[in-house]
């Protein structure tokens, strides 16, 4: 930390994504004056390590957010409904990357790549988008802006680290227990606040999240919606499914899309994606390289492949887009937008 | 085995799927008088269980095919390019369940509930249509028929069995490994053949078979080119992504469809696939009812479920198929085939 920065605040620092949070700070060498990391009063207490010292993780309270630039918040809708509101009024910039406030008018829904701009809208509050859209909105927009868009279909591979550090570990138990010949005891997947819960080791569950009565579960519509405020295309044909997989880290999208131009080729759609920002290109098939959530852990690019032409459809195309859904999905998402957020000079 | 029966050959007896093809026979209650089990000359003398009595497997000759009735072939391309002449030569009708014959124009090839009637076009060779495509068809030809079909987009979640016994094993080994905190060692899969091998256990793979000069593996064109035959189609838009899963058995696909006639509903396209041959609707997410791999393994049926309206399309429908791609995708349609040519008097 150095005398000249910022005052930082993480709350759910113990998570899954407020750990990775608190890393990429440190990874990106953020200018911290001071970290404050917060949670629920059960994980107050615990030790986490930053730049080699350790802090300790305090109970969030409306007073914590005293002095602080920028909060990012990981810890649940319903802390963010109680406590943004608080930091906001003590002066911070909220970063939250739970769902409470993305759909708000009055809340910018940022991924830098595509919409930085929209942080001078802002009114305290900048809500970071669910995992499964950030990736894919990064692979779409340059395509968008040279190619215009018109229609979307997403079916999506998701990994269990998106339902936080005890479906990981449900995944590798079950894992074990199957391998042993034993049966499998689901209790967290898919969702651990419904009725049912279902084996993930080895099995593919169709819902993430719960039902709407539309017969879309909530983070289809998340995708859905926020796909359509994040590139301000209101008019965009958008529909997704959801699928969870026995995979630890990084959410892999295979991806439908119609153009508004005729006559765009493969290589024209490889070349925009290899220079655009935050994309990895990854797509030669003949050398059988192509994205893999097992390659994607740990980095915060976001990787495409299989571009393919629609064999009918001029304007169709096909694509396979994988990234780290705790990285650029969550924590390195929230921190890129901090970064925006001092380099816009929104936070001085 | 009774003495008024026919004689039935199974070519590949000791694979994943000619296993399911001996112990489909049996369950069916098949009317066998003879049943003769080939294999390669290094999995000859292998015992097989057949209504509790042991058959030993022959090596495969062309002699082999004398008095042969129905030769069920499942042992690769390369054999049924051999062999089935050979047994269609001595007045065998061959049920091919590999890609060799699937499309050659005078090979009819059929899944019983869209196109049974293509069965008395036989010249001999009858071929059973690719795990992936058959339990999209039997989806799809009822909607057809009475709305009309445009367009399918499909992605897949498929099965490592359909690679093999070899890669259920490397899924097994290389879970536990990585449980270990050992190294994955990729020897199989994603194509045996292939160049380079990647971990399946924990993640996902976009490519089955090898890729094609035009980008699609040749498990899309299957998909595509198949779909298209059985359907008696040409015209219909087609799309396929295919990703391997580390899933054992039961193949999963989310497919976007577009039909003909407007204003169809939800409830009107659930109670058509509910009284559809071959279909068990699972289709009630107030109670998180639908398909999954895990509940599908060792039943004949294809599950559909997942039933969505478009939202922006009024034409637009998505669904979610899943199927035992050992027994509907492979085996049970074979023997399926067999007893429609009796049913039909092709065979006497």
């Amino acid at each position: 930390m150095s005398a000249s920065g910022l005052h930082v605040a993480v709350v759910g620092a113990t998570g899954a994504v407020g750990q990775q949070m608190v890393q990429t700070l440190e990874n990106r060498n953020f200018p911290i004056r001071k970290l404050t990391l917060l949670s629920s009063a059960r994980s107050a207490g615990t030790k986490v390590s930053y730049n080699g010292q350790d802090i300790i993780v305090e109970e969030a309270k409306p007073e914590s957010f005293e002095d602080v630039d920028i909060a990012l918040f990981s810890a649940g809708g319903s802390i963010s409904k109680l406590f943004a509101p608080e930091a906001v009024k003590r002066g911070a910039i909220v970063v939250d990357n739970t769902s409470a406030y993305r759909m708000d008018p009055d809340v910018p829904l940022v991924v830098p790549e595509v919409n930085e701009e929209d942080l001078r809208t802002h009114n305290g509050i900048i809500a970071n988008p669910n995992c499964s859209t950030i990736q894919m909105v990064v692979a779409l927009e340059p395509i968008r802006k040279k190619y215009g868009l018109s229609k979307v279909v997403v079916s999506t591979y998701q990994a269990v680290s998106g339902a936080g550090a005890a479906a990981i570990e449900e995944l590798h138990t079950q894992s074990q227990d199957i391998i042993d010949g034993k049966e499998a005891k689901p209790e967290i997947l898919p969702v651990k606040g419904d009725q049912k819960h279902y084996q993930i080791a080895f099995n593919a569950i169709p819902q993430i999240d719960k039902f709407q009565d539309n017969g879309y579960t909530f983070e289809e519509m998340k995708m859905i919606n926020e796909t359509k405020k994040i590139m301000h295309m209101p008019q965009l044909k958008v529909a997704a499914t959801c699928v969870r997989l026995p995979v630890v880290t990084g959410h892999s999208e295979s991806v439908y899309i119609e153009l508004e131009s005729e006559n765009t080729t493969v290589s024209e759609l490889q070349a925009l994606l290899e220079s655009a920002p935050g994309i990895v290109l990854q797509d030669r098939p003949e050398e059988q390289l192509y994205p893999m959530p097992a390659h994607s852990v740990g980095k915060n690019d976001v990787f495409v492949g299989r571009i393919r032409k629609d064999l009918d459809d001029q304007k169709g195309f096909h694509l396979w887009i994988v990234s780290d859904n705790l990285l650029k999905g969550a924590a390195w998402n929230s921190v890129q937008i901090a970064e925006s957020l001092v380099k816009l000079g929104i936070v001085k």
